[in-house]
């Protein structure tokens, strides 16, 4: 592998996490304002601003970006900004639901929207009654996170042409990421050995709709042809498989100071992730049985999320797994060299695989 | 108040509800396919497909086309049909999303689509675990359709001068009725007499949502000026009011052989309707008391229903929503004759208005 030559003029990946937070910042100062004006509750644009500017990596709008730059694009970047700026809006969406969906207490160090809103509405009822309504107020400003990232869509001043290119796309990625979530989903629970079943989750929930479809987009607003779209694929399919295994095992052996959290949920919860299901698939019949028992119980204490970290490492199902993060990873890079695409935007890509797959947070 | 011209030509509305049901059950059958093609499970494609096609008034739909044929338009009919279509699609969001939110167990005669699920992924899980992946599931399937809307939106073939009319149309429309379910949702459980909360969330959620929205969509598709538009709010959001007021009567009311649904369920959820504030209003002491005793109790049985009936009644709460409707009705339909539209659509409009009206499902 020969490393890219270094950028002459940089992609300012940080302006574009600054710019993309403030066009979030001045959309939601506006919806807040026409919620004061129909007289109605304060609470849901200032709930998903807190969300919202409370953290979070941008990746996405940051590969959206990258995809442009990568396409030739370095023109009027107002569109693609506001494009890149709605797929974050999109994210809100998607997590804030998740969370619902996961039963989640905590999302970037604060309590889930939906608990929030729980506490908020706890006066004069019951515990349940409370929870219900929490539930209920997240799922709906979820639901507008959702209406608003295709109004951030519908004012981003594209061209017709612009508009043919990335809406199916906008629609193929949304259609991806919700099946990846019902199969993630409707497998909690029901853990087995299936690890196609957990590369099949990967894949639909992380590769492509953290990497590939962001990249995408941005390229397709620069007028990439299929041929680039299909090199960018090679490169970002691989490299999104590897960083959710990443994910999957610092979910499971991650240090809490460096992740900023538990690594005992995954295990409470029963996550079925493709680490589990391989440890499940090689373990011997006493070590699954006792596996089986652990993973799922949500009051595991540390001593027996101990004990199932050995048993898996014992199956080498981690090994197993780093093995795989190194082969997609280097894959990523191999294919990386092969996109014609502009040396700023290939080393931003080069750095981004790096930090996603080596990382310990 | 002069009965509008017989019609020449009628607007076939029955062919508009065919037509939409028909799109619907292509888009499905095609998203079916994507699905077995990226093996993902048929349940979601499934699912759906039950619940659009189980019934509904297709209300929202049959106002879109009206709205188109009231600007004059009576061209090729393809464009508005899909929009059409996707107003149902989004509909059918925001019935599985509200159902998830009331808690109900039954829509159209059928089970919820969270009941069904639930159900469906029962096998080897605990009765609350089961519950929570249905809810969870649910969300998901209404997520979907609302992609789902946008997705035939995207495929409308509509001119960039209709986008540009539409979609701000849409996006309006989506805030508003989100807003008005939030309304709708955080109110539960703190029964007042705020007639005027009530009577917002009718006009958001209803008024607007339900008939405004939809009439000015298809107007808009047919290049109404602002002039129109506005006399067609004139019309829709009377009507509209008038039209939930019904509903809310019907809740109460309503015989379940007629309306397909209990008319329990608003009493055990507590629903805080302009029916219930006003009774709640007007009562004496002791039966505001025994009221809100009832209101909100889930498993309040047809007996303590049919006290809390006669309660509202005595009160007169639910005379003065009669004459409410009645009234609004009246204007409604006296802006109607000052609307400069197509007869056919005037007489489609004043049909309509009757039937929502003086309905007992």
């Amino acid at each position: 592998m020969t490393a890219q030559p270094l950028l002459a003029e940089p992609l300012d990946l940080a302006a574009v996490r600054t710019q993309v937070t403030s066009i979030l910042d001045h959309f939601l100062t506006h919806k807040a304002k026409e919620a004061a004006d129909l007289r109605m509750p304060a609470e849901v644009t200032e709930t998903l601003r807190d969300f919202l500017l409370a953290g979070g990596k941008r990746l996405r709008p940051v590969l959206c970006v990258t995809g442009w730059h990568a396409a030739g694009e370095c023109g009027d970047s107002a569109p693609v900004l506001r494009v890149a700026a709605s797929l974050e809006m999109f994210h809100a969406f998607c997590l804030i639901h998740d969370d619902v969906m996961d039963n989640s207490d905590t999302r970037r160090g604060h309590p889930t929207v939906h608990r929030t809103l729980a506490l908020r509405h706890a006066g004069g009822r019951s515990t349940t009654a409370a929870d219900h309504l929490g539930t209920g107020a997240a799922i709906l400003i979820g639901d507008l996170a959702l209406a608003w990232a295709d109004e951030l869509l519908h004012t981003s001043h594209l061209t017709p042409a612009q508009r043919t290119r990335v809406l199916p796309l906008i629609d193929v990625m949304r259609t991806e990421v919700m099946y990846g979530q019902y199969l993630d989903l409707t497998a909690a629970g029901t853990l087995t050995s299936d690890v196609d079943r957990a590369l099949a989750v990967i894949r639909y929930k992380t590769a492509k709709y953290t990497i590939e479809r962001p990249l995408h987009l941005g390229a397709a607003l620069a007028g990439a042809d299929a041929e680039l779209l299909a090199a960018l694929s090679d490169f970002a399919l691989p490299l999104g498989d590897a960083f959710q295994l990443r994910d999957d095992i610092l979910g499971v052996y991650g240090n809490p100071h460096h992740t900023g959290k538990t690594n005992l949920d995954d295990l409470r919860e029963g996550k079925d992730t493709a680490l589990i299901a391989l440890a499940l698939q090689h373990a011997p019949c006493a070590q699954a049985d006792q596996l089986r028992l652990f993973l799922g119980n949500p009051n595991l204490t540390q001593d027996q999320a101990e004990v199932a970290r050995r048993i898996i490492t014992a199956t080498g199902a981690r090994s197993e797994i780093e093995a795989m993060i190194t082969e997609q990873f280097e894959q990523a890079l191999t294919c990386l060299q092969m996109i014609p695409v502009e040396p700023a935007a290939a080393e931003v890509l080069r750095h981004l695989a790096e930090t996603a797959v080596r990382r310990d947070t």
